[in-house]
């Protein structure tokens, strides 16, 4: 792995000034950096030299990557919307192991624990780096340095905002799709592998040289809804299976049970009833955890009793809120990817459940975007610091092991909360200064845990609406004392030099860099 | 005007060797010229200039065009959709004028009666050309030279072509929207202005530096369906009142009752049907003119009759298609513009009308598009050559009064049928030569007229099928005689050498040139 030279950042980071032979620009705080340039322009094509009768069928995922070009030294890019069921981002770089070629980029939204598949691809030089979430094994491997490039990690927003900016080309996509048409209109809420939507693949589809769309249920034209529109895609490819729906179900899906972790729960939704954030028309987004379900279940008591209604949910969408539109709780959710198959049936059936993607939700360099608008967030994180700072990609001992997925992007929200417990496995989880910096303390509201919240200072207004309040409202310094003096300090864990991954904030300059770990 | 050199193209049509200070590629042949650039690249933007809250509302029109920077020689782009309703098209150059503006292109997705009011401001030099449709009096206002620069024809499928490719680069697009949120999520489906998509409206969202949302109808967040997205918006206007939906209605919506129409319609489907077209599965598009609804309709009898249905069908929509979905003869109505208040409650309502724009249906600068895959076509001209080349802009007088709308880009379909009376007001409609060429005869299959049938020669396959049919086949050379044995020669309008307008082709060279009438 290549030496760079580093600057330290307006974080205070130490970054290499190059990653990958290019070189980066440094984090200069929220809302600082103004790109300069154009968004990326795809080459223009002509439908001369497209079938006429829109059949772009193919006989294989091979022949279409050799129709492709593929070669040598690309970026092929996948969307996780199967989750640990995802079957075709393993079966492309077999395809490519078996053809012989070296030093691929993977360009993932996100890797699971089933791509560890690839990890001879990663030691032989078939893959040179993943940029994309490295969830699980693949996070081990990079942070143990074995990964030959450097690798990305981006948000979903900053994953869109990369291909927009031309700061990643793709050369060939491959979108994997539950049900498609030989023209390449595909959608992920119908067909045997159902997955929900193919929000994640949107940037692929538009900016992508070359578009590949993979399905084991070819319809004739038009597949209705085009979630990815055909006018974008080169070509079409039937197999045998697509994805493995059983498997999207990934992490926890159903209400917590730990009494910790519901005292949490019950915590932050009083903290949001007592702070006003509960009112008629009101928006928010509970992510798909136990705990966060837990807090979702609160807030539906919560407009029952009052007979209110929120407007919206952000959503990755489950059983949970899909119940609460259905029940007439919730005008819409708007959701980015489904955690259940109660959320594919829903979006499929329900207008009120509308599938988005990184570019509505989350792109920084858009006019605006969802996630800002959303009146309370509730997110999860490994390590808070006293400056409210999070981490959400590596663990108490330095490894990678978590994607950023929407996380950056959400803590533009009006009021982003962090509920967590104040240690796990009898580590501390607030600290001095978090070990690998994923967002910036400004934009972390409230911190809740097991015993007590803290607002982050700068919430002026947040505190003064909970004078008074019966809630334990302590600092962030407090938290931390109380967590230290069950479990004392906690040890950093020890790297080497070595830079394994950076971590992109959401307009693509770099915010903190990852080390290589020292067993 | 300024005179410019011509070239012969390979249309062999003389044409000038640049427009409006810009040079211009000549037609080349149909598929033949390939484009070599990149899309065009709008500049980034950061979410940091925006507001966090989503509200981007300003108070007034004036107010929005001011922001987004309005000055001299600017670009300023409107959509169609209220046709003859339109209002905001007016008031966007009333106060252009009130500033002392001047110079500047309106380029709509198309022209009105009502836009006669723009007279004023194209002979004070408010604006100095229209690109885009010039239907009635500013097509007159154009043929009679008066224009200071020279009009640009384009398809719906070229003018999505034209911004897709830079060609033409949008300053301003201002999007009259039924419903609209303060994000600028927009939808043309509901509201008291409702005209059912915004689809003409989406390479102007899409690509243009400021867009503004006009609307009269302002809900909370989110504007569901967002046919227009709010993350490509810069300003939300509110107005009281955004178009007049009952003037959507424009042109014939209703089954001719001419018994000569009737005929030509009857022996069309007779025709389409002998040739093995109605089938399990078939797909069509006719117009919202009374013969092409009464093709329709005696398609329906044949679908009932045979108990099969269409797949799909391309539309202006109306209620003849609706009732045709809604009682089960077709699986999905693929549409682009909505005719009537029924075709926009449909599009609200169901799920299988679905709202289509000219970047899936007839961009030519893209991988495929639907125009190519329709069965059959059923469209309109105002003359028709003995190769069978079609105008569908100029009258017989030589006056420009119609724009190409859909035309050229659904002649690529896998059978285009021209069904036209031989003659109108005494007049021949099939000649030696069109007056203005619009669509290369080799994309044209058939002429259906009151006396006889013509297959273009090239259509040898169709000629065979139809061998012993008791229809009327015929030479088009025979159509051309009899009609003017009855009528006798048509005199061509004559013209001085200066060009007025252009007329491009769907890969944006230009196919032919407007010459100036001689009254």
């Amino acid at each position: 792995m290549k030496k760079s030279k580093e600057v330290k950042n307006a974080a205070g980071r130490m970054i290499p000034v190059e990653v990958n032979g290019k070189p980066v620009i440094p984090y200069q705080g929220v809302g600082k950096y103004r790109p300069t340039g154009r968004r990326f322009a795809p080459k223009l094509v002509s439908c001369a030299d497209y079938p006429a009768d829109g059949n772009k069928l193919v006989s294989s995922l091979k022949e279409a990557l050799i129709k492709a070009g593929l070669k040598d030294g690309m970026t092929i890019s996948t969307h996780h919307h199967f989750r640990d069921g995802d079957i075709i981002g393993n079966l492309i770089f077999d395809i490519a192991h078996e053809m012989g070629i070296k030093n691929l980029v993977w360009f993932p939204s996100a890797s699971f624990s089933c791509h560890a598949h690839l990890i001879p691809y990663l030691e032989d030089g078939t893959i040179n780096r993943i940029e994309g979430s490295m969830n699980g094994p693949l996070g081990r491997f990079t942070s143990e340095g074995k990964m030959k490039g450097v690798g990305v990690l981006r948000s979903h927003g900053g994953r869109y905002q990369s291909v927009q900016d031309g700061e990643v080309q793709i050369d060939i996509a491959v979108i994997a799709a539950p049900t498609a048409d030989p023209f390449g209109n595909a959608t992920g809420d119908r067909g045997p592998a159902a997955c929900g939507l193919l929000g994640f693949a949107l940037a692929d589809s538009q900016y992508a040289e070359k578009v590949i769309v993979v399905t084991d249920n070819l319809i004739p034209f038009p597949c209705v809804p085009w979630q990815i529109q055909g006018n974008y895609v080169d070509y079409v490819v039937k197999v045998d299976k697509v994805g493995i729906p059983e498997k999207i179900v990934s992490g926890t899906t159903e209400i917590t049970k730990s009494p910790d972790r519901l005292l949490i729960a019950e915590m932050t939704a009083m903290f949001c009833d007592e702070a006003g954030i509960i009112q008629d028309g009101f928006s928010y987004q509970a992510g798909a955890g136990g705990t966060a379900l837990s807090i979702g279940n609160f807030f539906e008591n919560i407009l029952r009793e009052r007979k209110i209604k929120a407007r919206f949910i952000r959503a990755g969408s489950n059983k949970y809120p899909v119940k609460m539109l259905e029940d007439g709780y919730v005008d819409y959710i708007l959701d980015g990817q489904t955690f259940d198959l109660e959320g594919v049936r829903s979006m499929r059936e329900n207008p009120g459940h509308l599938n988005t993607s990184p570019f509505t939700s989350y792109n920084y360099h858009g006019k605006g975007n969802f996630a800002s608008m959303v009146d309370v967030v509730i997110l999860g994180a490994t390590e808070v610091d006293v400056n409210f700072n999070a981490n959400v990609v590596s663990h108490s001992d330095g490894y990678l092991l978590h994607g950023i997925g929407g996380w950056q992007n959400c803590i533009f929200s009006k009021c982003t909360i962090l509920p967590i417990p104040l240690f796990r496995d009898r580590i501390p989880i607030i600290v001095d200064d978090v070990f690998t910096l994923c967002g910036p303390g400004e934009l972390i509201d409230v911190i809740v845990t097991e015993r007590g919240i803290a607002i982050n200072p700068l919430r002026k207004d947040l505190i003064k609406k909970m004078k008074g309040s019966k809630l334990p409202i302590k600092t962030i310094q407090q938290l931390k004392a109380e967590g230290e003096a069950i479990c004392g300090k906690p040890q950093k864990p020890k790297t080497t030099d070595e830079i394994v991954a950076i971590v992109k904030w959401v307009d693509g300059t770099v915010i903190d860099a990852i080390r290589k770990i020292v067993k």
